[in-house]
Formats: structure tokens, C-alpha cells, sequence
């Protein structure tokens, strides 16, 4: 560390920060399961396979319910001041390990609504296995609500499944998948291999219900009612992922979130719902910002937007840490840089424009809430695609870097 | 000012940085009439309408001599610590008066090498002449200039000049000349209207001494020994101009002038002889840092590169007194802005790709110096150009910024 002083006084000042920063406080006491309930109201809880947007059961597997019940208190990453992390345990119908953590907000609803299932216990034992088995509880969740929607379709049969019967809502059915999955017994070697191959290889209509992106099972979040995040969905270099960029409703009016970007010079704020210029402005501005925590290797939940450390800080940070004298405007660049690569090697593997698309499910209007009936359309994104291509220095055609792009980002050596 | 303090502490520590800044010391003891050595050393002086890049009475018209001669000390702007100003006088063959300052190092060379003048005593004549009457010093030298090459080939005769005899070096005449272009009197009223204009009511030949970009006469920079400055005639919105960005000799070694612009990204040394996307990258970075001088009305001679005050304290004096929570990152961004609006202005009024180019003069070789011979070719500045254009966001066709990189800069309205 080249500046230990500078550091400590960042750290202690980030700790008063996070003290009063009112979304790292309900981070701390309720982690991220609070999201539920927030994305239950909003009407963007993705509810068996994306068919509804808002779930009956949603308070049964609320970040309240899992503090009043199955909730051991917060742990937190070394360090941590904030410590979202959950610690759950329970010894009724199944036996849940403290060991393995808390379910998280994606895993809430990947387990929880996502497949109809308000069965909080059970959650918190799939999520158990996720983690001992070291399989995504996004992508294993989004497995499972496709063969349901499959099996309620009639796509698989009880004979595919031997005997389990995968309706929605079916806790143990849910349970017992994980483990088929993990040890590729029977159908769960079919859903091991992701949502993309296992309609591919079941056929017909089955890939109507396979919710992905580039092969990438949708995260946790129905973009129909946040364009930014549905524009990450499409052009993330790892397929849809929630963690591209700060979501939408962070700068839909004038408040600490838009406050947080004035020095990236985004001040007016923005709907969720606006799909037009202003909105790809602030994802691609915002997108870099998040990509840039890749980048630095900082947690999601710590720095603005919408947490407690101040993007200013964040390069203070940089400064005393390297001793370099680098600016907000030379870690844009970074970040740029990275996203620039990543182009590259997904061009050079066969992604490019048309990859960058949604499964037909988000054409269609938000089924439920405040928003229902709110549509995106191809042409919205297409749109979108096109002024995103072209902020980030990437042709329109397919979403290649120019010549003048990569050596602005001095990445002669990808030419 | 929304923090006065902070603003002090940065004048205080400003204050400082000028008494240790070598190039600062330099300005304040000789004023920019020190580079009049540095240029002719480096064989980039420009010498009798830019036929010579060496001029044998260089020393003559140095800061060095004028401060032993007719220099009364500096003088500076309100409140300025470096106060870089000279004030001169003169009672002998002319009267100067000491209330038009002394001429600074471009009116040396437009008034004095560039003309084949060594008589600082009339260079100081007619610099305050230009002040009086309000014409460019620049710009009136180079007009001379071009109708002293005229006049040498027989495009301009003694009966044009009314008897004048208009030879380089007669330091008369260029006193005189200044007199009939400000009241527009014979020969000056064809004069007064520029090189450009001038050229083509004399016809033929006369266009190849008509040394300007978009009819903006060449400042007193030979480019043919640094490429980054070459490309600042070309493509600056105003015509050729040497304060469109820092120059190539600062970054060509590792130094001062280097590290102050790591903010930027910019961590190798670039040969001021450098084409390549190397030198673009550098120019374009430091034309944006140079530009927001503009937008800021920052003095030139203040702030890194390559000067004392350091971007990151630029980006805090913004905050101290704007109270505004901004960065290099939206600074940058201001700046681009201002560019975007200044090319989509030109475009509009006829200016594009093909104005961005330079006399013909200046692809022929360098012809005295360390770097004689040296040669930048046409492919060397379109190839230039195509980088610049492309790293700015703008079409490689005529320059013209893209729909995505308006939006970027937040400028929908100029679509």
C-alpha cells in the first residue's frame, strides 16, 4: 500500500458513510432478501419461468419472513462494515446447514417465485445444495422453472421426470431437482447442461420457455419494467446478468442515487421505463462505472451508485492503494478497456449484434403490477443496441470496436 | 464560491508549485520569448514565410536579448503568481511605449524570423502598433510574410507597393505595412482581408505563399518537426492555431511533462516525430485538456501538461468554486462537448474532411536543423485524420460526430 494513512482515513470515513446511508443500513439488517418485496410491489419479481411479475407468496419468502424465522443474524466478507450476509439454520423438514449461508435475493426467487415455490424453508436447503454442489442458484433455478413450464406443457412427461412431479410450486420437487442436477441423474442430466442445449435437445416449443441470454439463464429481475437492466440483459458480454450495470430506479428522481453520478455528468433523472437516448446514455455510463468494480475487484454493494463510497473516493482509494496519480477519467478507461476486450473475444467466438437480443418472453407485456401491460419492443431494443454500439466506440453493424476506439484504449495489440 | 477555503488552500499550494516549476521560472524571468532559442535549436523557427525553419538572427530577437535590451521587467494579469507579461520601451530610431507590453515569443517570429527581421527594436515597434490597432499579431506578420514571397516572385510589384521596397528583412517596411493594413491603404487593404483571400485576388502562383488552414494564417510552429502540433492546424475548429493542444516535445521522454498526464492515462514517452496512433492518442487527450482550458478560461500557461498546476487540483478548483460534485471524467466530457459543437458548427458552414489539411508547404521537407529532411506525407496526416476522427466519436467520411456520440454528450438537440 502505497499511502496506508490516506487509506485508513478513506476506510474510517467510509465506515461513518455506511452508518448513515440508509440502503447500506437495510443491507445490514435484512441483506439483500429486502429485495423481495421491493420487487414484488414494483411488479418486476420474475414468478414461474417470467409468466407473472408479481407472486402470492411473496411475503413468505420476504427478507422480513427470513429474519422473523429462519435468520441466525448477518456475517459479513473479511473486514466487511456492512455485512449483508445472511446465516440461516433449520432442523424442521429439512435440515439446513449454517455452514453454507443465507439465501440471497436472486436465490429467493430463482428458488422461490421464479418456480412458485413460497416454501421458505426449502429455499434455504436448495440453497444449501447450490452452494456444497457449486452450481449457480440462478441458472439452477431458471433450469427448473423451464422444465416446469415444460412439464406443464407437456413437453416432459412424469415418465421423463420418474415420477416427480415438477408443477410449479412444488418445494420438495424443487430440492430434489438440485440434487439430479448436481450428480446428472436422470432429467438433471438434461438440465445440467443449461436451459439453451436442454430445449435444443427436447425440441418444438421448448425453446419458447428457455429463458437466456448467449446460453445465460435471466437473472432475477423482469426487465420489461427497467429498460437499463433489459439492455444489460442483451449486450453483457457473459450473457443476461443483473450486475452489468446500476438498475434503473436508483435515477428516477432527483435523490442520492442521481446525486452519486454528477461526476459522470448524468444529472437529470431518468424513468425505468424510458427506453429512448437519455436512458442508454445512463446504462453505458453506468454500465462502465459497475464494470469498473470488476475491474478493482470491489463488491457490488459498496460503492456509489447507489451505496456509501463516492466515486470520488473510489479513486482516492486507487491513489493510496498503487500510489498512481490516476483520475475517475483513466478508470473510466480501464473499464472501457475491459468491456472493449471482452467484444473482441466474444466477435472472435461467434457473438456478435444478433446475440445481443432477449428471449421472446420479454416482447411481450409485464404481466402484473403497477406497469402491467408495459411493453418493450424489437425496435426499442434495436434502437437501443444501435446508440449503445455506437457510445461505446463499436460499429453498428456488429458491435465492433473501430480501429480509433482500440487505440484510444491503447489496444494497438488487438487490431 | 461555494468553498473558499478549499479555493485558498489551492491558490496557497499553486503558489508553491510555481516557485519549483522550472518551465514556470523560465516564463516568469523571459516570458514566452524564451522559446524563440528553444525553436531555433530544435529547427522548428519558422524563417522567412516558412521557407527556413532556422533563422541566422535568431539571437538577436531572443527573450535573452530583449530582456538585456529594451525590456522593463515583467508585468501580469490580476492577481497571477507567474505574471509572464514583459513591458518594454523604447526612444530610439522608434518610440515604443510600455503601455502595449512587449511582444511575445509568436510576434518575434511572425514580426521578426518569419519576415527575415532581426530588429527587435521594430519588432517591438510593430507590436505595439498590432496591439493599438487591434490586429493579430500573427495573423499581420504572416500576411507580410506572404506579400514579401510575393514580392520576391514577382507577383507583388514595387508599383503595388507604392515605391515599398518589400524584401525579407526589411524591418521598415514591416512597420509600414502594419500601418496600411490597419487603415486598409494601398497594398493593405489586399492584406487586411488575409492570406487566403489575398491569394486568390492575386491569382496563380500566389496560393502556394498563402500559408493558412481555413484561411486562419499559420502560427510561428514549424510542424514538420511535431506531428501532434501538425494535426492541430488541420483539424482545430478555428483554423491553424498552436494553442489547440499541449505540444510533442513534452511527452518525449519520461519527465514532468509525461507524468502530468498519467491522469489521462498516457504513460509513454511519443517522439514529437511520431505519426503513428501513438501521437494520435497523446494529441487527441491533450487537445481535450487543452480545450477545457477554453471552456474553463484557464490561462495556457498555468496548468499540467506541462505546467504547475496538476489536473487533479484543476478538477478541485472546479469544485471549490462551483460547489459542483464533478470529475476529470465530466470535465473531459465538457470538452469534448465543446468540440462536437464546434465541428457540427463547421459542418454546417462548409468546413469538413477536406478543409482539415494543411498548405502544401508543409508536406515538403524540413529544411534546416537537427530534423532537416524530415518529411510528413499526405497518407501520414489522412491516416491521422482517420484515427483522430474515429477516437472523437466521428465519422472517418467528413468528421461528422455520430448520433451516439451526441447522445453521449448529452447533445440530442444538435441532431
Amino acid at each position: 500500500v502505497a499511502d496506508p494513512d490516506g487509506l485508513r482515513s478513506i476506510s474510517h470515513s467510509l465506515l461513518e458513510a455506511i452508518k448513515t446511508h440508509p440502503g447500506e443500513q437495510v443491507l445490514q439488517k435484512l441483506g439483500t432478501p429486502n429485495f423481495v418485496m421491493l420487487l414484488n410491489t414494483g411488479g418486476i419479481l420474475p414468478t414461474r419461468n417470467f409468466t407473472r411479475s408479481q407472486f402470492e407468496g411473496a411475503e413468505r419468502i420476504s427478507g422480513e419472513t427470513l429474519e422473523e424465522t429462519l435468520s441466525l443474524g448477518n456475517e459479513g466478507c473479511y473486514a466487511c462494515a456492512v455485512r449483508c450476509k445472511r446465516k440461516v439454520s433449520s432442523k424442521e423438514r429439512y435440515e439446513v446447514s449454517a455452514e453454507y449461508g443465507g439465501p440471497e435475493y436472486e436465490t429467493l426467487a430463482s428458488l422461490g417465485s421464479c418456480l412458485g415455490v413460497d416454501d421458505l424453508e426449502a429455499i434455504a436447503k436448495g440453497n444449501e445444495l447450490c452452494n456444497r454442489y457449486t452450481l449457480d442458484t440462478i441458472s439452477t433455478g431458471m433450469c427448473i422453472a423451464f422444465a416446469m413450464e415444460c412439464f406443464e406443457k407437456g413437453l416432459i412427461s412424469l415418465e421423463d421426470t420418474e415420477g416427480l412431479d415438477l408443477t410449479f410450486g412444488n418445494a420438495d420437487a424443487m430440492v430434489e431437482m438440485i440434487e439430479r442436477i448436481a450428480f446428472r441423474r436422470g432429467l438433471g442430466d438434461l438440465l445440467a447442461e443449461g436451459v439453451k442445449r436442454a430445449a435444443e435437445k427436447l425440441g418444438g416449443e421448448a425453446k419458447k420457455y428457455a429463458l437466456h441470454v448467449k446460453g445465460q439463464e435471466l437473472p432475477l429481475h423482469d426487465p420489461r419494467g427497467k429498460f437499463g437492466v433489459g439492455l444489460s440483459f442483451a449486450v453483457s458480454p457473459t450473457g443476461a446478468d443483473h450486475i452489468e450495470s446500476a438498475h434503473d430506479p436508483f435515477f428516477q428522481q432527483i435523490g442520492p442515487g442521481l446525486e452519486s453520478v454528477s461526476p459522470l455528468g448524468i444529472l437529470e433523472p431518468v424513468s425505468a421505463l424510458e427506453a429512448g437516448p437519455q436512458k442508454i446514455r445512463l446504462f453505458r455510463h453506468t454500465q462502465l462505472i459497475w464494470n469498473l468494480w470488476n475491474c478493482l475487484g470491489i463488491c457490488n454493494f459498496i460503492a456509489q451508485p447507489p451505496w456509501a463510497l463516492s466515486l470520488n473516493e473510489v479513486v482516492n482509494t486507487v491513489r493510496c492503494v498503487t500510489g498512481w496519480n490516476t483520475s475517475l477519467f483513466e478508470l473510466m478507461k480501464v473499464s472501457d478497456r475491459g468491456m472493449a476486450m471482452a467484444r473482441i473475444f466474444n466477435l472472435r467466438e461467434g457473438f456478435g449484434r444478433k446475440e445481443d437480443t432477449w428471449p421472446e418472453r420479454l416482447f411481450e407485456p409485464l404481466p402484473d403490477g403497477p406497469n402491467k401491460g408495459q411493453t418493450f419492443t424489437k425496435e426499442d431494443l434495436e434502437k437501443g443496441k444501435d446508440l449503445y454500439y455506437e457510445m461505446m466506440g463499436w460499429d453498428r453493424e456488429n458491435g465492433k470496436p473501430t480501429t480509433g476506439k482500440l487505440i484510444e484504449l491503447n489496444l494497438e495489440w488487438l487490431l
